[in-house]
C-alpha cells in the first residue's frame, strides 16, 4: 500500500501543507486532508465579511479546487490512536465512527477560544474566528439598527446602538474599523436614528493597541480610530456580560447588545485530547516541526509552538501565529515529510518576518514592511494588494476584486439575510435588578434558575394586591405556557446576579407532548388549574 | 394625525403596493410596511440561488432601498384588532407586544405550506419558499456529494446521490433543472463519484407537468428534462418520507436523502387567525380588492382570492398567484385606497396575462408570450431578460447580471458555507426495520417513542447472548449518555413505522444539569449503575 500522509485542518497551515505535500510526493504517496468544512477560509478577510464589503461565499475557496489530487474528507475529527496509526472521524449525518489510517500525520488545527473566566461572555458575545462568525456579526449589526429604529424603549435603543469590540490586536482593530464603516454607511437608510446616538467602543487590556506592531503605527491607528468616532478604552478588560450589558474591569456598566470578543485563544478540545507534549496551550515541536518524541507526527500553524532557535524561551523566540509564517512552515513540512519517508535528513525552520499590516476602515491602514513604516491610504492599498495576491485561486481573486469594486461604487446592502435565532435551550445571565419578563409580554419560554435567584411579582387573585415570591437555584418559572398561555401574568426580575436555563416555547411543548415523564411532572400544576392536555390552541406566533 | 396606511408583507404584492401608495399619497398619509424580513425576495430567482448561480444576498433588495419615504418595520405580526384598528407585532429580541395603528390595512402576506397529510414529509423535506430555503437546498446538495464521496456504506451512498423534487409546477420544474445543473457542474471535483450513480427525480401527481402552460411547451419541457437525465414520474404522489427514504403513492420505496417539496400551498396561520371571510384558503375580496364586508381592509397577491369577473366560479375566473398579477394588483390597490381616503369611487381589477415563462436549466426554457410559444435557448434568454428587467433597483440588476456572467465564465463553487445542523429537539420518522443506531455508534442523542415501537438489541452482560427488548409509545432510550457514555452499547431498530422525539446530546446534558426534576427522574437509572453526577468528561466531539 502507498504511504499515506494525512493533514488535519484546512486553514493556512493545513491547506498549504497538503498542497506542497502533493507537489513534493506526487504519486509516491497518498495525501489526504481532513477538515470540518469543505473550504479554505482566508482569515484576513473575515472583518470585511463581517462588515459586508465581501460576500461570505467569495471570501472562501473550495478545498477541492485548491487541492487537485489530494483526497479531501469533510469530517469531524474525534481522536487519534498514535499506536495503531488511526484517526477516528465522524462524517456526514452518520453517527458511525470511521477510522482513517496514516503513516505520517500533519496537525494544523489552529486554536480555539475560551472565555469562561468572564461570566456570561461566552454566552453573550460574538466571535471572529470562522466564516459563520463573520456573517453572523454583519446580520447582528443590521438587526440592531432595525430594532433601534422601531423600539419605543430608550434603554433598548441605547443598548442596540452601542457596539463593543473586545481586544485591540489585529482582529479587534480591523473588526472595529470595518464595523464602524458598515454602520456609518447604513445609517442613511435608517432616518429614525440620529448618528450621534451610535457608540462604537474598543476595549483593550494592555496600555496600547496593535501590540505586535511598532509604537508609531499603533499611535497612528489610535488616532485614526478616535477621529472616526471609536471610543478606545485602554487598560480596560471585561468582568462580565449579559445580553444587554457589559461590565468592565473598572466596574463600569455599558448598555450594549453587541459584544465581539477577539480575545481568549485556547487549545481546541480535539488537540488537547490527543495528549501530545505541549506548552502554553500549543503542541511542542522541534525546529524541524516534528512533534517532540514522535517520528511521524508533525505540527504547524497556530496550534504548534515552533522554536526559531535553540533553547528558545522568550515570546519572540517562537514563530508568531500568522498566515505569513504558516505558509512557510507548510513548505518546510512538505520537504521534511518527504525526506523522512525517503530516510533523508530533515531541515530546521528558519524565516524572518517581512512585516505586518492592518486595515483600519475608511480606506486607511498601517503597515510595517521590512522595518519601514507606512500609514494611511498607501498602507490600506498595500493591505488590499498583498492579500489579493495571497488569495489562492484566480477565481477567488476575481470575485474579491469585484466585491471591492461594487462596494466602492454603490451603497452597501442592509439586507439582513438570516435572523440568527437564539438556540432553543441556552444559558442566560442577568444582573441583579434586570427584568426577565413583564406581565403582558409574550410567553416565549420556560426558565429554570441555575444560580442566583429571581423575584416574581403578581397581583393577588382576590385582593388585587401585589405579591412577590423568590425562586432560587433548582426552581423554575414560566411553565404556565404548558396550559397554552400566550401572555405573561407576572413580572420576573433577577434578585441578584443570576444564571438561568431557558427553553423556547416550541421545544418545551414538544418535550411535554413527547416525553411522558416530563409531562407528568407538570400534571399537578395543570390539574390545579383545571386544565386539559393537550392545551387549546392559543394565539400568537409559534 | 395623518391618515395611516399599513401594508402587511414585503413580497411582490406588498412591496409594490407600499411603493405605489407612497407615490399616490405623498405626504398626505403615512405609509408603513411590516415584514418579518428587511428585504424583498425576488421569488423567480430562488431556484438559481438554490443552484448557486446567484449568491443569496444578490437575489434580494433591502426594503429600505426600494421604499424611500415608507416606514419599514421588521417585525412578526401577531394579530389584528379590526375594531380598534390595531396590529399587534413582536419586534427585535423583545417579547414585548407593540401595537401599530392603521386607518387602511393592506394584507399581502402570501401563502404558507402544509404537508401534514403525508407522514414525515414536513420534517424530512426541503422547501422552496424563502431565501433561506433556497440557500439551504444548495448547501444540502453539496453536503450529499461530500458525504457520498467518503461513506463506506453503499445504501448511504445511493441515498446521498438520489435527489427528488416533488411537484411539477413552475417552482418544481425550475428547481429540478437548476439542481441537475449544479450537480453536473460539481461532479468533476468529486472524482470518487461516478456520474452514473447520480439519480434526479421529479414527481408530479397530475398526468403532466407545467399545468399552467400550453400542452406543447409542457411536452418540450418533459423531453428536455428527460434528455438531461431527470427521471420524470407523472401521476405519482408521495405517501410518506423519512430522513433516508421516500414512499410514493404507488408504494415504491426510493432511497433518497434529498426531498424538495414544492407542493402543499396553504394559508398562513397569521392570516387564518384574522378570521376574515375566505374561500379555498384565501381571503375573499371583491373586484376592487376590498375584503368582503370591510371598508378599510384590502388584500392582494397569493393570500387573496381575486375575482376577475362577476359571479366568478371557475379556477380561471380568479387572478392567478403570479408576480405579474401581484404587481398589477398593487397598482390598483394604491389607487383605490387613495380614492377611499378622498371619498371618491373605487375601480375594479382588470388585467389579462401576458403569458408565462419557465427556465429548465442547461440554458433552455419555455415561454408563452401573448399566445406565442417559444422554446429552447431563445426562451431561456427571454426568461433571463424579463426577470432582469423586472428586478427592482439598478444595484440588484447589476449584481444579478454579474453573477450570471461569472457563473458563465468559471466553475461553480462547491463551497458548503453552512452545515445546517439538525434542530436540537425534533421529530424523526422511521420505517419498520430502519436502524436508529448501532452498537459502537457515537452517542449523540436521547430518544422518546411518540408512536410505533422500537426493538433494542444487546448482548447479555453475563452470558453474552443477544437479548431484545421492545419499547413502545412513552418509552425512551439512549439516556445512557447522562452517564457520560460516548458510544452506543445497543443496536436499536424500528419495529414498525415509528415517530420518535430526539434531543441532541448537548441539550439533554444542559437540561439534566439545569432542571432538577429532569435530573431526578434519571437518578434511579444512574444509581443502578453506581454513577456520580455530574459525569466525567468523556471523549468525542461535543
Amino acid at each position: 500500500m502507498a504511504t499515506r500522509v494525512v493533514v488535519l485542518g484546512g486553514g493556512f497551515g493545513g491547506m498549504y501543507a497538503a498542497r506542497a505535500l502533493k507537489r513534493k510526493l506526487g504519486n509516491t504517496a497518498e495525501v489526504e486532508l481532513i477538515n470540518a468544512e469543505n473550504y479554505f477560509v482566508f482569515q484576513p478577510l473575515l472583518p470585511e465579511v463581517g462588515a459586508g464589503s465581501i460576500t461570505p461565499g467569495h471570501a472562501v475557496s473550495p478545498l477541492r479546487f485548491l487541492l487537485k489530487g489530494v483526497m479531501v474528507r469533510k469530517a469531524l475529527i474525534d481522536s487519534v490512536d498514535f499506536d495503531r496509526r488511526l484517526i477516528t472521524v465522524f462524517q456526514g449525518i452518520q453517527r458511525m465512527p470511521v477510522e482513517v489510517p496514516y503513516d505520517h500525520l500533519v496537525i494544523a488545527l489552529g486554536q480555539g477560544t475560551d472565555l469562561s473566566r468572564m461570566p456570561g461572555l461566552e454566552e453573550h458575545s460574538l466571535k471572529m474566528k470562522t466564516l459563520e462568525d463573520a456573517r453572523r456579526l454583519r446580520e447582528h449589526v443590521i438587526q440592531q439598527l432595525e430594532h433601534a429604529s422601531v423600539t419605543p424603549l430608550p434603554e433598548t435603543r441605547r443598548g442596540a446602538l452601542t457596539f463593543t469590540v473586545i481586544g485591540g490586536g489585529f482582529s479587534g482593530v480591523e473588526t472595529v474599523g470595518e464595523m464602524k464603516e458598515l454602520i456609518d454607511r447604513s445609517l442613511p437608510y435608517y432616518p429614525e436614528i440620529d448618528p450621534s446616538e451610535v457608540r462604537v467602543l474598543l476595549l483593550e487590556f494592555a496600555p496600547r493597541i496593535l501590540n505586535e506592531m511598532p509604537e508609531g503605527l499603533a499611535a497612528y491607528a489610535t488616532d485614526h480610530l478616535t477621529r472616526h468616532g471609536i471610543d478606545l478604552r485602554l487598560k480596560t478588560g471585561v468582568a462580565s456580560a449579559t445580553a444587554r450589558q457589559l461590565v468592565t474591569s473598572d466596574g463600569e456598566v455599558i448598555d450594549t447588545r453587541t459584544v465581539v470578543a477577539t480575545i481568549g485563544n485556547a487549545p481546541l478540545p480535539v488537540v488537547k485530547r490527543m495528549g501530545l507534549p505541549s506548552e502554553h496551550g500549543r503542541v511542542s515541536v522541534d525546529r524541524t516541526l516534528r512533534v517532540k518524541g514522535r517520528d511521524n507526527i508533525w505540527a504547524l500553524g497556530d496550534c504548534a509552538l515552533i522554536p526559531l532557535k535553540e533553547n528558545a524561551t522568550d515570546r519572540f523566540d517562537f514563530a508568531p501565529p500568522t498566515a505569513q509564517f504558516a505558509v512557510r512552515e507548510a513548505k518546510l513540512i512538505a520537504q521534511n515529510v518527504n525526506a523522512a519517508i525517503r530516510g533523508k535528513p530533515v531541515k530546521t525552520f528558519a524565516y524572518e518576518s517581512r512585516g505586518s499590516l492592518a486595515s483600519l476602515g475608511a480606506k486607511r491602514g498601517v503597515a510595517d514592511v521590512f522595518g519601514k513604516e507606512i500609514t494611511g491610504v498607501p498602507a490600506w492599498l498595500l493591505w488590499r494588494s498583498y492579500y489579493l495576491a495571497l488569495l489562492p485561486g484566480m477565481g477567488t481573486r476575481i470575485k474579491v476584486l469585484l466585491n471591492w469594486v461594487l462596494d466602492g461604487l454603490g451603497a452597501r446592502s442592509v439586507v439582513q439575510i438570516k435572523a440568527y435565532s437564539k438556540p432553543p435551550l441556552r444559558y442566560v445571565y442577568y444582573r441583579a435588578g434586570d427584568i426577565i419578563y413583564r406581565a403582558g409580554d409574550r410567553s416565549d419560554g420556560f426558565f429554570t434558575v441555575v444560580s442566583g435567584s429571581v423575584e416574581m411579582e403578581r397581583p393577588d387573585d382576590e385582593t388585587g394586591k401585589m405579591t412577590t415570591r423568590i425562586i432560587g437555584p433548582g426552581g423554575h418559572f414560566g411553565e404556565r405556557l404548558i396550559l397554552g398561555a400566550t401572555r405573561r401574568k407576572t413580572t420576573v426580575r433577577a434578585a441578584e446576579d443570576t444564571k438561568v436555563l431557558v427553553m423556547n416555547r416550541q421545544e418545551f411543548m414538544m418535550l411535554a407532548e413527547g416525553f411522558s415523564a416530563f409531562r407528568d411532572y407538570f400534571k399537578p400544576y395543570m390539574e390545579k388549574r383545571g386544565a386539559t392536555w393537550p392545551p387549546d390552541e392559543g394565539t400568537g406566533p409559534r
